[in-house]
């Protein structure tokens, strides 16, 4: 059994980066951060389970500084951006934003970021957790496209759950409510530039609000906090119960540089019939040809609810009366769902236990518990992220 | 004044990776971690001045895992290698490191290795705090050089302090003895397959053991641990106030990929003398006929011990009578000294104020303080790290 690794155990890191609403979320009394992106992510002000509730039926926020843009202009934007990844950006308009994967060679996941398109020739990508800024500027030396590729100074911050809709309205106008999934607006509010999307990470109702002058981010965050005060707007961490739920992935633990598009369920990123190619092109169709060794499935875990967990913990075939084979696979996340009442999760086995109803034996801190596969997401599939 | 951040507010981050030495750390009673390569990094287990003192006087141990090795092979990694950094490689022999820049195409630092070559066509780059592999790939894609790019199963860490040599003797035997500055063996303890190198972040005496096998790494800490046990051996982060002290660079704060060799004293890696092409070739030559713009000055700060910082405090120039005027700079790290009973640091200024002596004023938590520029080094410069 892994050692209790208690929270207090982890420094300011002061050579870290801070957030534009940095102070604010230490004014209103944010209790735990991690690190993503080399800077600071706020991941809770409250017991999770509360912060959950909060998302479900009323509107939280979310400083997600740590999705640092990529920003590629340059006569060339168009045909490079679309060279990074496998989805087909000829179907993403200008005003429209598409979740996509970005690709290396052997069809490995880079990052799996929201692209926006602002331009014929503008893009951001809005990163997971890896140094795409570095992966675009190396792609970009010897490819003979003209390009500028730069980090711009755009922090996001997610407004979501039900009552979301009524604080961007108040902020925005009308006009907002408009916007199509993944469709997004570049306004501002008295002054302060801000591009406002309908997209998010929980499953719910929200949008992002993308900061453009990082000198105004205290001044964002209290204007959104008035506008929701009487429908009782709550800044909270990123819930994973709500997103594992959603069946959405974390980077750099549920898919990582190592996995890829197929094994995760991401195979329809990957659109093989454009006629532009991108990277990881050719090994991605050899994966698909030949099916993927491995699956990440959606698990549930008996017995007691389970902490929060992203450690990978060791599986085994057979439930429980197996457990004592060795590991085939491993947990990536895993999450106790307070609606369902259960211990939900993925699991990244070999594709020929990735079946509906297969019974495995999952390692956890608390002792040996079985698990099946099931489908995902667990909640509300005609509820979840279309795929756009 | 920024507000008071707590050392209990960073959570666990249970999506970050662990160290194969994380449990022996925990065990050891790591008080604070910070977050390095997606990795957690142990940053202290007592006071820091503490620790400093076990560094000057007898030997510690550092968990530094985190160095994630980017490992480069094939018929052309010779070629490669040595086009993604300014220092020549030819003047490398197998069994030689070097520490080494790697660079953008309009100069920037990517990161700071230690470069090891292992064979020929065999190179180790051990990273500081950003996604080398990603750049590395990226570069490699349409170079049209043959490669093999990954990161290995490889762990290393520091054993410091002027005890450190008899501790690695009575593992590795008299031959460790004799490596130059920079040099390694690559040898085996009790069958753990390890790489010992003559180099360090502490401008002490010091090694490094590059692990192997990271399903070992506890076998191998307790072995050194149990070596050193009656020369009072004792783990420790890593010492900002030693580094400081001898003017060695934190990646990611005192150097970043907006700064360039010339900007931060590390001019003299850029070899233009070679045959060999490198990524930035023309860029920093470029910027050496020009001068540089900023310069990366070591500075004292008057009056009462500071705590560590390496949060950018505003600079101004003219001393604290022009302290009301606009920031031409910041600090990047500042720490108390204690054998110089002086607050030393980098401060980036515009190289018009670089000069010896010139006054400068900070902004710290502490209220506006006046600075000077000094040499750095700041203590022993002749023991200091040779450059190789």
């Amino acid at each position: 059994m892994p050692p209790t690794f208690d929270m207090s155990l982890i420094q300011r890191g002061a050579r870290l980066r801070r957030s534009p609403y940095f102070d604010a979320t230490l004014a209103a009394g944010c209790r735990s951060y991690t690190v993503y992106n080399h800077m600071f992510l706020p991941t809770r002000y409250d017991d999770l389970e509360a912060e959950y509730e909060k998302l479900l039926t009323g509107v939280t926020v979310w400083d997600v500084s740590v999705e640092r843009q990529v920003e590629i202009t340059g006569p060339d934007a168009f045909a490079f951006t679309n060279m990074l990844t496998p989805r087909d950006l000829a179907k993403c308009a200008v005003g429209q934003g598409k979740y996509v994967l970005i690709t290396a060679d052997d069809g490995g996941i880079v990052n799996d970021p929201v692209l926006l398109r602002l331009g014929e020739n503008h893009f951001w990508l809005a990163l997971a957790d890896s140094d795409v800024l570095l992966w675009a500027r190396g792609v970009a030396l010897n490819s003979g496209l003209d390009v500028n590729i730069c980090e711009p100074d755009v922090s996001p911050m997610q407004v979501q759950g039900p009552k979301s809709k009524e604080v961007v309205r108040r902020l925005f106008g009308d006009e907002v409510l408009a916007l199509r999934y993944y469709w997004f607006l570049e306004t501002e509010l008295d002054g302060i530039p801000v591009v406002v999307t309908r997209t998010g990470w929980s499953g719910e109702v929200g949008y992002e609000i993308y900061l453009r002058d990082g000198s105004r981010g205290v001044e964002l965050w209290d204007r959104v906090m008035d506008a929701g005060r009487d429908l009782g707007i709550t800044p909270t961490g990123p819930s994973d119960i709500r997103r594992v739920e959603a069946g959405i992935l974390n980077y750099g633990i549920d898919m990582t540089l190592d996995t890829n598009p197929y094994e995760v369920g991401l195979g329809w990123q990957v659109d093989q019939g454009q006629e532009a190619d991108f990277i990881g092109r050719e090994a991605l169709a050899r994966i698909a040809a030949e099916g993927p060794g491995r699956l990440l499935a959606g698990v549930e875990i008996a017995g007691a609810p389970l902490d929060l967990n992203m450690t990978r913990w060791p599986v085994r075939g057979g439930g429980t009366a197996g457990g004592n084979g060795e590991a085939i696979g491993f947990v990536t996340s895993a999450v106790y769902s307070p609606r369902l009442g259960r211990n939900i999760g993925y699991a990244m086995v070999p594709a020929g236990l990735a079946g509906m109803g297969t019974r495995l034996s999952v390692s956890t801190p608390k002792g040996e518990r079985e698990a099946t596969v099931v489908p995902r997401p667990f909640v509300d599939p005609e509820k979840e992220i279309p795929k756009s």
